[in-house]
């Protein structure tokens, strides 16, 4: 038996055992890549804008012809064309000359601002009065302003959201190079197990983490693939995990809850690989394994739904980021605690809230409930640590809130 | 022409124009219904757990038979039996008995607390020893602990993740009755732009709106319906217009930066259903435009990407949302300004951030830039909202930060 670890500990130890960045590429379109992680950093290869834009309805001038002049005294310019929507001008400016320019149009050569249409007169004679002076660059997006050749837009590891998608899209890529999919494989166990769809006998409960694991796995980029319930026997066991690693990147062995096969689960790790830890002081949480047959991470979660869940958030979706090379957006929101929570004695404790504002300030609701309790879970907006040397949190007390 | 109005005025009209909860429903199975929308409430038909069930491995024994016991006296139960997983006890408690039970078992009848094994001896004549007194209910989940029968356990708009999955699970829903996904088509318009794998030519420019949105609308749970981008002649926009009302809950007419095209857009839209609005007081995305046509909603969105992506983030999502009957989870971050950002002279500004953690502080970079300018925004985790009357902002002040 190995000795209980702290939190800290078990991530150094995925750390040490398993390197970053060892999931595979492939090359998609770029309408299917929302989502994905991109594998290298993207360079622009063109101007975006690929010409200097108007960013107004106006007329194109040169702004040393427009100094000094106001409403009382308009700078008299000659129009010299008209530039239309996706098109080249047709023309350029001369000395005293400005052009009619809508919103998005190119700036004619030797132009260098845009005065507002609400700041001109048309005289009818081909005369155009100009009230307001201009300063080189006004209401001008130049050629480059947002990207220019082999400037990094996005770095690898970025997540692809829409406003990525979007700015690849601005840039010409057709297709990206992301990471592929981890494939995850789910091994439930336990004897006391039926599958969701049935009607649990006597003594018998359904396999809630089959499903609640698929959709954590889904929610965060990996491929699960489900290798279903087995009896206790240590035999299929061991048969079924050395078939799931070789099918899969990792592997969950979820459930046995009772001490017997939680042996079990560490005996044939130890056996067909090399077991990392068994016990995690963490609450709830505590009977986790880890290991690692041929080269990938194996865990043992515990039964408990609520447990199983937190303990995937903590440690399985970290790693599966790390091995994606993925980056993680800060998503931690303060909250006031809404009442005091106790002492741990001992143990890092994490727990479930729900969050509500009031009068502008949010504030965070301890879920109580024994740790086998997903349905309270279900009502939660994320999870707090308070850590193993905390006496307790008053009420009040501003805590980080992270979405589950 | 209609009056600019400020953001809350257009909130107004969206929730007086359109109904909330008009998105039709239908049944998927439970490992489909991942990032759905609960279309009625949930509620427990049988008990979770359906037995009672011990949360250690020990013996499960009557607590008045232990009261008083200690390391150094301890209490001398009879062994009665031994619960296996899975299976109903085969035997009851009759006073001064216990019975072996592992961690999930069922509880005996009788038996109201279960000793963890390591308060135990174990003296083999059939007798054991208990270290440690009991008290009801000490290590023990009842019957219906989790849920009852006629318990609601989620609500109507509830988007399911996978706690709620796993709730589901547990309660032995196959099935659930979820909203259908809304569809959303995007029209774009302007002569000036090419579909995003073209290179373009000179005025040309790429059309990103159609791509950002589509993500966006998958983001946030919509089917999008491509319309294909439109030529400015608004004989065809009305045509394109028509048919995409017919075959969507929701419009999105984007681009046409010039007044032109956005006149067109609007008369068009005045011609065929409603005109509710032309122009809000907020930047960017001042020239967005909402209708009404045959009872549907009806979006002109600013050309510009970063405009468009702000407006169909603070008016659009919300909207399909609300037609959903979708409850939104508070996502609010609170932030630091690393900077001072100016006043708005009399328009509310939105403005993309990136967060960074700082001493255990979050802090939010505001990203500077022209409106048209959507590389920057993808380096963005979020944005902030000030208000129009808003004389600018301090380095230091605390902002609160949504994602994107």
């Amino acid at each position: 038996m190995l000795e209980v670890l702290r939190p800290e500990e078990v991530a150094d130890i995925l750390r040490t055992e398993f390197a970053a960045g060892t999931a595979g590429c492939e090359e998609v379109p770029l309408p299917e890549a929302l989502g994905r992680v991109l594998a290298e950093p993207v360079l622009a290869e063109e101007y975006v804008p690929d010409f200097d834009r108007s960013t107004v309805d106006g007329y194109a001038v040169r702004a040393k012809d427009t100094f000094g002049c106001s409403d009382a005294l308009p700078a008299l310019l000659q129009g010299a064309g008209k530039v239309l929507m996706g098109e080249a001008p047709g023309f350029s400016l001369k000395e005293g000359e400005c052009g009619e320019i809508p919103t998005g149009g190119e700036l004619p050569e030797n132009a260098d601002s845009v005065v507002m249409v609400e700041y001109t007169e048309n005289y009818g004679d081909g005369t155009i009065g100009i009230l307001k002076s201009a300063a080189p660059g006004m209401n001008v997006i130049y050629r480059g302003d947002d990207v220019k050749p082999g400037q990094e837009v996005l770095s690898a590891g970025t997540v692809l959201g829409a406003c990525e998608i979007g700015s690849l899209a601005a840039m010409g890529k057709g297709s990206v190079c992301v990471r592929k999919p981890l494939r995850v494989g789910i091994l439930s166990t336990g004897d006391e197990l039926v599958p969701p769809e049935e009607k649990p006998g006597p003594g018998q409960i359904r396999d809630v983490n089959s499903l609640l694991l698929d959709a954590m796995l889904r929610e965060n980029g990996a491929v699960p693939v489900s290798f279903g319930i087995l009896r206790d026997q240590e035999e299929v066991l061991e048969k079924t995990l050395r078939e799931a690693v070789r099918a899969c990147d990792v592997v969950l062995v979820s459930g046995g809850s009772s001490a017997g096969e939680k042996d079990a689960t560490s005996r044939v790790i130890g056996r067909i690989g090399r077991l990392l830890m068994h016990g995690i002081a963490i609450k709830p949480g505590k009977p986790t394994i880890l290991g690692k047959v041929e080269g990938k991470p194996v865990f043992g979660l515990p039964g408990h739904p609520a447990a199983a869940c937190f303990i995937t958030r903590l440690f399985v979706i970290p790693l599966l980021f790390r091995m994606q090379g993925r980056h993680e957006k800060p998503r931690v929101m303060e909250a006031r605690l809404s009442e005091s929570v106790g002492a741990n004695h001992g143990r890092a404790q994490v727990m479930g809230v729900r969050l509500k504002e009031r009068e502008g300030e949010l504030y965070a609701l301890p879920i109580r409930g024994k740790s086998g309790l997903i349905t309270s879970l279900a009502e939660s907006d994320g999870y707090f640590m308070i850590d193993r040397d905390c006496e307790g949190l008053p009420e009040g007390a501003r805590i980080r809130v992270r979405p589950l």
